[in-house]
């Protein structure tokens, strides 16, 4: 191991990364507070017994594991939607709801690590708690649009589906678990060439067939959640697409239904999912930016029922499509002779909000032009022989 | 374990101490940037190679310690010094130094949990890089004080040391490693009963122990630096001596003397520090607030010496002696019959710099005014029958 070597997925944000990202945190800070949302943070890790109630068993080979001292086992976050729900579970009970919070912090997956996707990672999102309907959908939707307008976005979409289509047939088609997880698979990797040899093969009516096929080629705008077969045969199904149809109509209502496109193959990796669910992406980017839904169930895992709908956004794919600033900030270095003079021409340009940097070392005049030579972006203020 | 329970020495961070947490941030961040200094991030895990080779092996105790799949042995950071310097030898060997580098995050220590002691805790603080000088030591020192002024506190106090007085002297005694430990700890607690006894069975000269014993009772103004008997027979004493005076003479220029003392019994904990160290306490609080020091040799560490200074500042103990804001922000919550209309509504008063909550479950006035009753950061506005 190379002794300055860090861990295998990490790396540094240097000065000019974390300008973008604590720039891209407070644009979302201001858009998130002005809906009514308010900042919560929760540990870094979490004993593993409550992330895996929460996202199901199957994350737990992309988690980083331990131990504390006391025996407990722990592993680090792999994402806040669990944390949050125990928070408000844990601290909130006698709040009014909705409780609106956001979050902004770094969360740790044990992947492979590729472009843009590390080990650590940053998002930020929210999680509107307690409420059920449509409206609550169509708020966090029409947030997780608007976040993506104000990083400077233009050309993006986000893509929306209401699972309890998807699962309620896939319930009625008496397959095993095992079946209906590969099906699940094909549907959102939209392999639809493994996916026709699986279904042939497999024993289920032919319009459950027939409409399981079609999810993941069913997108664009209300013309295409009328043509599920089966739909009509199941009414939670006909339910689901109903309710797809009133959260399309109300994101018209809230302006941002430019970016929206219906996409029945939108499934979601995370068991905690149970009805509407969406993805937002940019067509520059071969993966989604952010991603969210309804999850009803989740606080009942941590003892205080409510009805929920949330998204997190990914800042490390996001930083990749956004524009950076152009100009460097103004910067002065203060030098000189006298360094009571120095201190004191340095704290005069602070207070009128300048970056001013003191030559600490005292170097002479020459030295330090020589040291700024090419930075356009200094000024140098020399005090003293001349 | 009960099913939403957290490790042990973590917590969660409510909306309000979130907001307490951020302001702090702001004006760290500001003042920062005022002088110069740019933030930087890294990874929330190390090697712990190069934990160690930086910090000193005795912090393993302390340490969360994992592994990844690739057999690499990690640990949470319980510091950000070490880590800004490995990033700073890694990125920035063809950079003009000096660096100046800050940070907001947090470190991770395994200790036993107290009031404002946890196991993850929040770190701001500034690394000055590849400066030696007292003016460099003079602007962190300043830049120390300043935060706490920034953060509303009037009455605190910065205490200043330089180290190689008091190790030169231990290294004149001829001790044993284990000796020089043990006084070393014993200074640093200001346990002067123990100190005096274990000093007496010592067989070291008398001016040497003279001039220990006093070392954690000297504090004061300029006046304590002339008291050490033994300095005057060790030059490298009497050079810190020198250092130390001309310090606090720059501190004087730099507007901040009123809230520094010398302390001779500062002697700081990690192995890293070479010269001038400093601590930040309020009289109110049993505990530091801020520390920081020189460390020359540690960017060596990793390939790339320099020399170096900076402090570091603990937010969850600044937490507990600074003023809450006594105002919660004001609020809106927009209900009514017809959601274009609240939507509308909302959007108008949020372009207006509002905070607005929209009712998303439609609930009437009488059930709206019910909920807010006694809640007078509220401002309901119903849209509809009147």
């Amino acid at each position: 191991m190379n002794k300055r070597e860090i861990p295998k997925g990490l790396r540094d944000l240097l000065p000019d990364e974390v300008a973008v990202k604590r720039s891209m945190e407070q644009k979302a800070a201001a858009l998130f507070t002005s809906y009514g949302y308010r900042e919560v943070v929760t540990p870094t890790f979490e004993y593993l017994d409550v992330v895996e109630a929460g996202t199901g068993g199957d994350i737990r080979k992309e988690l980083f594991m331990f131990m504390d001292r006391e025996g407990g086992i722990l592993c680090l976050r792999p994402e806040m939607t669990v944390s949050i729900a125990r928070l408000a579970a844990t601290h909130m009970q006698d709040e009014n709801f909705p409780q609106r919070l956001y979050y902004m912090c770094n969360v740790f997956r044990h992947v492979q690590p590729q472009r843009a996707q590390y080990r650590e990672f940053w998002q930020l999102g929210i999680e509107l708690l307690g409420a059920s309907g449509i409206w609550a959908d169509a708020e966090v939707i029409t947030i997780a649009a608007k976040t993506l307008g104000e990083m400077g976005l233009i050309d993006f979409k986000i893509s929306l589906n209401q699972i309890a289509i998807f699962n309620s047939l896939l319930n009625d088609s008496g397959l095993k678990e095992e079946d209906q997880n590969r099906i699940r698979n094909l549907v959102e990797r939209k392999d639809l060439v493994e996916l026709s040899r699986v279904l042939e093969r497999l024993d289920i009516k032919d319009a459950i067939k027939e409409s399981i096929a079609l999810m993941p080629v069913l997108h664009g705008g209300l013309e295409v959640i009328n043509r599920i077969p089966y739909a009509e045969h199941n009414r939670q199904a006909a339910e689901a697409i109903g309710e797809l149809e009133k959260i399309y109509q109300a994101l018209k209502l809230c302006g941002v239904i430019d970016h929206i496109v219906l996409d029945l193959g939108v499934l979601r990796g995370l068991d905690y999912y149970t009805g509407v669910v969406f993805e937002g992406y940019s067509p520059d980017l071969g993966y989604g930016l952010l991603g969210g839904g309804r999850y009803d169930n989740l606080m009942g895992h941590f003892g205080f029922p409510r009805p929920a709908t949330g998204f997190a956004l990914g800042l490390d794919r996001l930083a990749l499509v956004i524009d950076r600033p152009q100009e460097l900030p103004r910067r002065f270095l203060v030098g000189g002779t006298d360094f009571a003079a120095v201190v004191a021409e340095a704290d005069r340009l602070r207070q009128q909000g300048c970056i001013v940097e003191m030559d600490v070392e005292g170097g002479s005049k020459e030295q330090l032009q020589n040291k700024l030579q090419g930075r356009r972006d200094y000024h140098l203020i020399y005090l003293g022989e001349d």
